[in-house]
Parts: structure tokens; C-alpha cells; sequence
């Protein structure tokens, strides 16, 4: 019996993402909902919060677009079908300090706030219309949670036309199994998953750039 | 320390997704190129495509809108960053046999067969209009793989605003860890997992259409 | 020589819109940077918005879904390439009072209100989600301007899958040949246009509902 | 009273679009159906055929992207609400003559064919995501009807964020009079409406490229 990796293998999975020239950075709801673990919604993710500001750093420093996302709802028309599901959501409310960023994150006025009602950063916000208009070609991802928000941002960042980079230190869940899955998913069929030196390397341009990922693993079978 | 079941619980995921009075049947990409073994990008689903002929069969009696998918490039521009990553989905070609539906599966004139060119069913397709033509409130969820387009597609069907009915016998993958993980995570945040027999219940009608889901599962921790 | 309507008529044009037992009302664009001639961007539409603000009270008593839209930006990232090309449009900056609906239209808890960088109310937008949540069938769309975002976002309405009217007396444009050309173009393709005591009767149910329309105007030839 | 160019001009329409190093041409719905008169829903369009034809053949020459659209129906639930009010569309049968490009179009291998069930190319299909793969920044449309999908195709255009370019002699329409109220809108809002020869010197590259735009019209009122 075949392992997942040479089941995969054989699939044609994991292939490195061609990195261009016209990155972006897009932070995937990191507001107080989620990284406060006073919220119900929220966890401790101060690790991962800490990780992506110095990202945001540099790519305010090099000019690179920044965008973050947050779940708010201004009507109880928003979202309906996913918080039937998901009733813990309904907490974050527009105008409350749970849809509020984390402010342990630099912000800078070009920076983009994107709000959303859905999982996906991309479902029904203007974030592929803003990435075009940019001539984006790749996108960095970090963000939480790893197994939702980020996971459903990467799939559609993927379909969308980019390639995408996953800093495996920049994006958080509430629970170990489904964080480690979801890596496994993105690495094989969806984006590099690397690390923050990587990533870091990427933005900050460079001769890193240009060379081959150093980093993105080989598809190798996770505790799952 | 909590454990994964208690984190969601708190965070308020898992609620019963509601289920509605015009449902509609969406097969994900059950192809030759996914089902049958011969193709590296296939595996053996016959148990999977035999259950959701049973489905089909039911959808059909009923009046049930039924719509099947299957991935299909006809150009080098289609699906570009996906492929860079998934180089082996590249085989599925249209007009080659890999991208035909499985045969096992009954067909009906009024079907639909929606072609796309990434993970979701909803991705860069007209699914979304012809589902809200049809006044669908319900999406019953079929198809392949668990890990890859049945979970971006059910991701999309609850942002879209439908409720989602994933028959966990009607699902299948090329590998064991992945399928249970999306289970888990769909359960937990975006569809009622359920047997065969209650989504064959649903869609015949009847008494168990308005009864509260009687099989989808607490939320418990399972072996990802 | 064939005239406009012989040509339309022979190519299967204008037939009556499908009027469903689910509407919803959507109300585009009446802030004040359009209704407030002070604004360069507007124009005197008193007629149109008290008529609309009868079909939202209306609306508001039988229980449809009301959902108002407005332009405004937040990030310089936001509808660049549009703003390239009508950059009068930039002045609408979120926050400003230029964004503000209209106060003469009556507001109720319940309503919605969508932000949108571009025409149409559906482009980067959670309101085709919103709508197929509501089971929502058929939409009647008021607003500013004709020739600009009520049309982009009639098109959009019919091609997610709804069936449109468009009450004459509730929308509005800044010229008036523009006006009318948009109005013939939607009536022939699009949509029913209707006048306001019929979409009143729609809205408000009982037996007209359920009637042809009655004066969806044969295609004639208007002055474009 | 202003006239239309006074209105336009106070609200800040009609500046000149920013043309990009990396455009891509659109060729809407010049099959058979629209550009064969022996169709109801066609009309004779050779002049238009045969300066799209000139356009394709300086892309392929450059390696400039070409896609063409078709609009094919292959199931009864595609496209209904829009069937409902265009019923004639509804001879667009996938598999049909009708539904073939124009034989007097240059194709090649590398071409992307978008089929579509509404107006705009960009509407339910993977028209956008495609363009992102390209890193396209400017597109340049041709194709029929001016006043119907190629109206709501540039509209999307320049809402999912890129340059749009109308070359005059490239578009047609079944009437007179709704082909320049649309090509006015167009002007005034959303696109250059060029010349065929300053669209060829775009594509063709060299000096015209990066210069200003030669005849993009000043907004004058049109005999709409």
C-alpha cells in the first residue's frame, strides 16, 4: 500500500510556485477575534502576530502592497448561511473591538483593510480587482486561522492566478491536528509553505528572489 | 489544555446547518481522471461513485437540480498558477477521456455539467447563477477529492449562501489522512457531515426533511 | 431598412420578466455625492428618491430584504484602474458625508447597506451571497445613475440568475439622453422596466403579483 | 442647463486610460450567431470582423494573449433569468453552428475560447483569473454588440482593475442608435474609445505605446 507522499508523488503534486517579480502581503484576520484569547473566537497567537509584523515591516519598507482582512458584519443579512453553521462568528460585530486588527501589527496609510463575511479573503471583497490593478504576481499569506480563513484565502488566491508563499510562522489555528493538516494540504496542492527567513528574503528582494525556493518541503507525509 | 473539541465548542462551531425545501445535487469531479485508478491522478472510488449513483438516481426522481463538474483545460492560459504547483492536473485535458464523468454515474438531459478550471465548483463558473435561477436554499455535496475540490467547493457553497449536506459515504480521496481531516474541518466550520441514508432521506422528501439532522456528529476530535 | 424595435423583435428581445414570490430591493448609489447637486459628482434627483423612499417603506412593512449601496473608498488601492479613468469618483472617501445615503430615504435595522468600489453592486461584493441566502428571486432595482451603476448592476442582476425591474420613476442620471438610452437598452436585454405603481403592487403583493405585467412597454424606438 | 459634456466634465469623467506594458486582446461573441445576418440574433458585421481580424493577427505576431468569447448553452439551467427576457439567445446550443467564431478570425493553438451564459465576458467564468495569470494590465476590446456584451464586459474590465481599449472600428452592434450611446458611456466612464490604428500601434508596441493617447475623444455629446 502506498504512502500519501507516493500517492501524491505519483499525482503530480507539490511542485515548487514560480515566484515573480510583483508580490503582495496579505494578512488574513488578524483582529482582536482572533488573537485574544479572551474572545471565545480567539487563541494565543502571539508568535505568529509578532512573526508577521516584522513581514509587514519590510514590506512597507520595499513598497509592497499590504493587505489585511477581518470578518465584520453590519447586517444580519451578512453571512447568514456560514453563521448558521458557525453561530460563535456572529460575535464579530462591525464597530466592535473584536473586528479590530491587532494592534501589535505596524500599519501604514497605503495599507488595505478588506472586509469580509465569508472565509476566503477573495469571496465577495474587491481584493482580486485591487491585486490586478497592482500587476500582482505573487502572494505572500499569513494569518489565522491556518485550517479556515487562511486555507480558504490561499485555494482562491491559487484559482485566482498567483502564486502563493505560506511563512509556516506567520499563520496560527486554535488546535495542533487541524493547523499541521491544513499545512500538509496547501504544500501539496496550493502554495510553498516556507519559513519567515524565506519569506523575509522574498519580499525584501535580493538575490534570493531569483533562485529556487530553498525551503519548500518536500511533500512529506504529516501527522495527519 | 483543551482539546480540540472543547476549542471549537467555546469558539461556537458545528451548529446543524439548516435545511431548506429546494435542494440541488452537486457531484464534484468524478472523472475517469479521478476515479479510476489508472491515471496518476486517479484512485479507486468505486464505493464513493456507486453511493452517489444511488444519490443521482434519487435527484432525478425527485426533480432534484442535478449538476456535475469536471476539470477540464483547453487552453495553456487556463488554470496557469494551479498547474505550476499541481503539474500532474495537467493531464486532464479536454476533450481526452480523463476528463469525462464516470459512466457508473446515471445522467439526465436536464443535468448540467459545469467545466472548471480550479479547486471549487464555484470557482470562474456559472454555478452560483444557476443555482440562485433554480431558487436552491441547500447544496448536498458529492464527489472528489475530500481534501481538494470537495472542500474548496463546500467552502464556496456556504459563503455562497447555502446550507451544505457533505453524505461522508459520497466522498472520497487518494488518501486516508487528508479525507478525515476536511470531514473534521467541514463539520466543524461549514457543512453537516451525514450518513447516505439521511441525505437520501432529504432529497426523497418526506418526514425527515423537516426532522432535525439525526446523524451529524458531535464535534469530536478525530484522528487527524 | 429594418428600425431598432423590427431588429430587436427578430432577434428575441424584451419579453416579460419573470416576476417570483421572493423580491428583494436594492437601492444603488443614492448618497449624497450623487442626490446633492452641491456635489460635483451630483445631480437633483428629489423625484426619484422620494419615489424610492416608497418603495422602501413599502418594502420596509411587507418584510423584502432592502439593501442600499454606496461608493466609498478607503485605500488608495481601492477601484484604481476606474478611478484612473473617472477620477471625479475619488471624492467619495469613506467617512466623508459625500458616502452618506441619502437621509430621505427610510432606514430600518434590518437593511443592508454594501460598499462598492466599482458600477455594479454585485462586483466585489457579498451581495449575490446575500441574496441567494434570502432565496431571494427577483430583483427590483432603484437608484443613480441610469447609464452608470443601475445599469451595470441590472446586468449583474440578471445574470445571477434573478429576474430585475427597474421602476422608472426611481432611478435617475445626470443627462438625460444617457438616461433614456440606458433605460432602452435594459428594457430590450435585461430587465422589466416598470413604473412605480407596479413595482409598488409587486412589492406589496396580493393579486397583481401573480398578473402579466402590465406595462412593460412593448420594445419601441426610443430617442438614443 | 449644462449640456452632457458640461455634467461629465464637472463630475470628473473621461480622463485618458493608463495604458500598460502587457496588454491582452478580447474578441466578444464573434461567432456566427451574432456575426451571420442569416441568423435572427445576427447581423452583418464584416467591416468590425475584418479589423478585429487585423488586431488578432498583430497579437499573435507579438505574443500578446487573444481570447475570444462564445456564448453556448449546454443545459436549461444556465443562463435562465437572462433566456427569460432574451429568449432568442436561447439558439446559442452548444455543439450548434451558431455558437462557432467567425471563420474569418485568425485562431492559434496558444488562444484561449471562453465560453459564457451571460453578457459579460468576465460573468461566471475564468476570464479574470486568467488575466492575472498573464499579468495583463490592459485590455483591448472588440466584438459585438457594443451596446450589450461588450458594454458589460468593459464595464467588469475596468472593474477587476485593468486599462480598457475600445477600438472603434472593432465593435458593432445590431442598431445605430444603441451602439453610440454606448459607445459614449463607455467613453465617459469606463474605457478609451480609440481608433483601430492607435489600438494596432498599442499592440504593435514601439513609441505609440508609451505616448498619450492620440484620439481618445474629448467627451463631446454625442446624437444619443
Amino acid at each position: 500500500m502506498s504512502s500519501t507522499a507516493e500517492v501524491y508523488d505519483r499525482a503530480g503534486f507539490g511542485a515548487p510556485v514560480v515566484r515573480g517579480a510583483r508580490p503582495a502581503l496579505l494578512v488574513v484576520d488578524f483582529s482582536r477575534g482572533f488573537t485574544d484569547p479572551a474572545y471565545p473566537t480567539g487563541a494565543d497567537m502571539t508568535e505568529a502576530v509578532l512573526a508577521t509584523a516584522q513581514l509587514v515591516a519590510t514590506a512597507h519598507r520595499r513598497g509592497v502592497p499590504v493587505i489585511f482582512t477581518t470578518i465584520a458584519f453590519s447586517s444580519p443579512l451578512e453571512g447568514r448561511a456560514w453563521l448558521h453553521k458557525a453561530p460563535g462568528l456572529a460575535a464579530l460585530q462591525a464597530g466592535s473591538p473584536a473586528v479590530e486588527l491587532d494592534p501589535r501589527l505596524p500599519r501604514d496609510p497605503a495599507d488595505t483593510v478588506v472586509v469580509k463575511h465569508g472565509a476566503s479573503a477573495f469571496f465577495g471583497t474587491g481584493l482580486a480587482a485591487l491585486l490586478a490593478s497592482c500587476g500582482t504576481d505573487t502572494l505572500v499569506v499569513c494569518g489565522a486561522t491556518t485550517s479556515g480563513c487562511v486555507r480558504a484565502s490561499v485555494v482562491d488566491a491559487v484559482q485566482s492566478g498567483y502564486g502563493v508563499l505560506v511563512p509556516r510562522e506567520c499563520v496560527a489555528d486554535r488546535a495542533q491536528a487541524p493547523h499541521d493538516a491544513n499545512l500538509f494540504d496547501m504544500q501539496a496542492k496550493y502554495a510553498d509553505v516556507v519559513s519567515l527567513a524565506d519569506a523575509e528574503a522574498y519580499l525584501a528582494g535580493g538575490p534570493e528572489t531569483s533562485q529556487p525556493p530553498q525551503d519548500s518541503p518536500a511533500l512529506t507525509e504529516v501527522t495527519t
